[in-house]
């Protein structure tokens, strides 16, 4: 049973004791700070340390995640129980600053250094294949064999809440003859989740499936913004550009893998057997479930469970060619997309290429509209609950 | 005619005061700081601001160029004109520290936000395509519209002489059931030059054509080296991923865009014409001469003049969509190559796939083997002579 937290409502709150995301925020007097979310608090764990803990004052008086991320596995799982112990213990409450998560505003919690996006959802990428491939094999032949994955920009991750201006670009649909160009006609969201590396790796070495743990500080919610019509024209044959540069969206907090432990589940199987390089001890899945609300409607539940392929995995990947890793790094999974059509975390197989406009209450959609709001919401099991990620919001303003 | 710098030596080495490359330099006993090179020294620009010019001092006693490029382009054109006075002017000599370039070891000059690849020489997409896609068209049909492009890693971006491990990764030939996993054999170079961005641009504005010239600060070669049979396993249906990111080398010295005044050529033409947010006043290419050198002979003469797409257009597509800026993001032009058989910027296409091996002194040669050391060397006219930019320098060991 989780002990309880002398802060009132937070148990079976989603927020607490036993998750203790991490996000920085600021007041209106004060610089940007890390706080853990409690309840419906926010700790301010700057003063905390502080007060109680004056070596960590150096991790958590700082304007990103990056400092604490960078002092590694071992203070990870410190300065976690140095938290617990104070939520924990009601000697502690004079002593610590707690604001209402409303009254603080949240800023992009990590210095993102490169971004890669993966393609792990098996469903995904056969609805893919299939809208835009109806001919061919769903899946391309490498599919099985590793992780297919891009660099996106980086430059361009945002915090949760950011409003994001729809992106102008070229397309060229097939019945055109030039292209041209204005603002985007298909513009989607990507259900994601992402995870935060928080150890650096110099160049030329590796990092193994087994090395998942001691090198991936966290998880967050992950909207990678998608203009279809512009990828349609450009993708050949870089792979996309423009059609996500102009904007992801993370959470403003992030969970410590240690809080999703209750959430492992095995993978749902990998056939063929895959190369040794991505092979896994134990269980490689998360059971995170996701919702993708729409204007306060719900149109999709995409099942995390579900991927093919493991974070573990894509780590390992990524790195097996020597390149280097840095403190911030963040890659995500791709859109996740479970085997029913309420699963499917992007408007482009919701809407089936277009072409089966789904309802959103009483409207219908195939692509997001001006004033449109999205929300991703993520929860997990813990040992005795559920745990809520932080959303992931953003509303779509015209083109600029 | 270029006034005479009192620097011995300086006068048509390719480093005269019409030049003034930035870089980034440690001596044995001092921290890294902005220099100049000026025949064969350079030019402690830290220690000359201090001299002369203390409202320099934050801009140039610093690990990286991004502070004096964060400053903007007044102050780019101002510290030039200070340097340039500094080294015209005799009575200088004595407040300055000049130390021969063999003396001090250089870094790489700059903190790289995002990194993105473009694919703009007409005669290298031609190539690669006839080599893939012998029965296809050469050119995709997006290519003409759009300078095509796509995301690398910006922390696998290193200094010229840092050596490079050969990646190790899976591939499949065509003739093989299963991918396997070992040390690439397919090892390649990419010569191409490389624009450092200076100032930063908000999320959601854009960047036009005419911008270029104060929102890039200087220039750079780029040896983006490639793993072919990687690259040829993994890159449908997302662009080219591990083949690339192992490392991408830039040379220590960015040299201005005012250097460079006198190399502004026209493009060789450009139909269909492009849409208007790609339309450019005046010149927009540069009469830059690159050498491929491999173990000592030169191979290749890659002419930046032939290039289709310019530095302007490249800035203008990467902003289009509202994506944002930062100092240190870095474009590159994608392998440069010229109409001839002799002006091929990379092995793929001087060894036509690997099917003609080429001559090098009295070797030959269809990738690269372990020892092998490439320098990518660039020159380009100045008023009165030539200008040298910073070569691009790697040796190949063994996977590690």
């Amino acid at each position: 049973m989780t002990p309880t937290t002398w802060v009132p409502h937070a148990a079976g709150s989603g927020h607490d004791v036993d998750h203790l995301p991490y996000g920085v925020f600021t007041t209106s007097d004060e610089p940007p700070r890390v706080g853990t979310r409690i309840g419906d608090h926010v700790l301010d764990l700057a003063a905390a340390a502080r007060a109680t803990a004056p070596s960590y004052v150096a991790l958590l008086d700082a304007a990103s995640l990056n400092p604490l991320m960078a002092a590694g596995p071992e203070t990870w799982s410190a300065v976690r129980a140095w938290v617990t112990d104070l939520l924990l213990d009601p000697a502690q409450e004079a002593a610590l600053s707690l604001l209402p998560v409303d009254d603080v505003t949240l800023r992009l919690p990590f210095e993102v250094g490169d971004y890669v996006d993966y393609y792990a959802s098996e469903h995904h990428a056969t609805n893919v294949g299939r809208i835009f491939r109806p001919d061919g094999d769903a899946l391309l032949p490498n599919w099985k064999h590793l992780p297919v994955g891009y660099h996106g920009r980086s430059g361009s991750v945002v915090v949760s809440g950011t409003a994001i201006h729809r992106p102008a670009g070229q397309r060229k649909a097939p019945t055109e003859d030039a292209p041209t160009f204005g603002p985007c006609l298909r513009l989607d969201i990507e259900a994601e989740l992402g995870f935060v590396v928080g150890r650096a790796l110099p160049f030329g070495e590796r990092a193994s499936t087994a090395d998942f743990a001691t090198t991936v500080f966290g998880v967050t919610g992950v909207n990678d913004w998608s203009a279809r019509d512009i990828q349609a024209w450009e993708y050949v044959p870089l792979g996309p550009n423009l059609a996500k540069s102009f904007a992801t969206t993370v959470g403003a907090w992030v969970t410590p893998l240690a809080a999703l432990e209750a959430a492992r589940v095995p993978l749902p199987g990998q056939e063929p057997a895959v190369l040794p390089y991505l092979q896994e001890e134990g269980p490689g899945g998360y059971d995170v479930e996701v919702e993708v609300e729409l204007n306060g409607t719900v149109v999709a539940r995409p099942p995390y469970r579900t991927m093919y392929w493991s974070p573990a995995q894509m780590l390992a990947h990524l790195t097996v060619n020597g390149a280097s890793l840095r403190v911030g790094d963040l890659y995500a999974s791709g859109t996740i997309s479970g085997p029913e059509k309420d699963q499917r975390g992007s408007f482009l197989e919701l809407s089936w290429g277009g072409r089966e406009p789904f309802a959103v209450g009483d409207a219908e959609r195939t692509f997001l509209e001006d004033g449109d709001e999205v929300v991703l919401r993520y929860s997990a099991p813990t040992a005795t609950g559920r745990l809520t990620l932080g959303e992931v919001r953003g509303t779509i303003l015209p083109t600029r």
